[in-house]
């Protein structure tokens, strides 16, 4: 296989990784995913890993390396349907997936990257305080 | 590998296909797909292809089961990015796709899908009919 696709859905972009991450795989979804979120001006970043069952040092620094590239183009990441063996590996690898937002499952996933954008996308709602109601 | 991931979002099922349908692959997504469609209630599938670059008449087959599949179990199902080239292919084999919705991409295909339950949720909608304005 060339290329992971990866899908558009509304302010998200979503990666479904099926297959082993090799170095050349790896780096052109890294390519492809900083030039989506470029085009499209995508504000976070869906990655879901529940067919990988097996995980060494690589897949874990791809991954941070994504979520790194992505928070500079101002694109939160979060990877999803992680299996439980995958985070007891990377646990013992002594990878913590710092900087990199995880769930349960994609809905899950797009829920917390909802939360997070419209932190930074509604400030002017905390304007309009509680204290109003007080009158 | 053993398996397609599904992905579950909101009232839709989401599968990217990325690798070659061999026989016992297709027939576990097969499975696995009604069985989501099963235990979730899902009322739409979308299916993306925009990955598979060579298809032949057993794919072809394969989408038009999973489409008839899931009609009994009251859902919708959509194809999404597929190659011009695919489309080419699949035609010249006389596979026209039957009963299969076809979208650009993804969010072209949600909205399809959406419109599609839409039609069969909001039948009362219809009875305040626009001659109320008339009056």
């Amino acid at each position: 296989m060339d290329r992971i696709p990866i899908l558009k859905m509304g302010p998200f972009l979503l990666v479904t990784i099926q297959v082993d991450l090799y170095d050349r795989l790896a780096l052109t979804l890294e390519n492809d995913l900083i030039s989506m979120v470029s085009k499209t001006g995508a504000r976070g970043v869906l990655i879901d890993i529940s067919a990988v069952s097996i995980v060494d040092s690589f897949m874990g620094r791809i991954l941070g390396n994504i979520a790194s590239m992505s928070r500079i183009m101002d694109a939160e990441t979060v990877v999803v349907g992680m299996q439980p063996a995958v985070a007891i590996t990377l646990v013992e690898l002594g990878l913590t997936l710092q900087g990199v937002y995880t769930a349960l499952d994609v809905e899950k996933g797009m829920e917390l990257l909802q939360d997070k954008i419209g932190i930074f996308e509604d400030p002017e709602q905390e304007k309009e305080g509680p204290d109003d109601s007080d009158d």
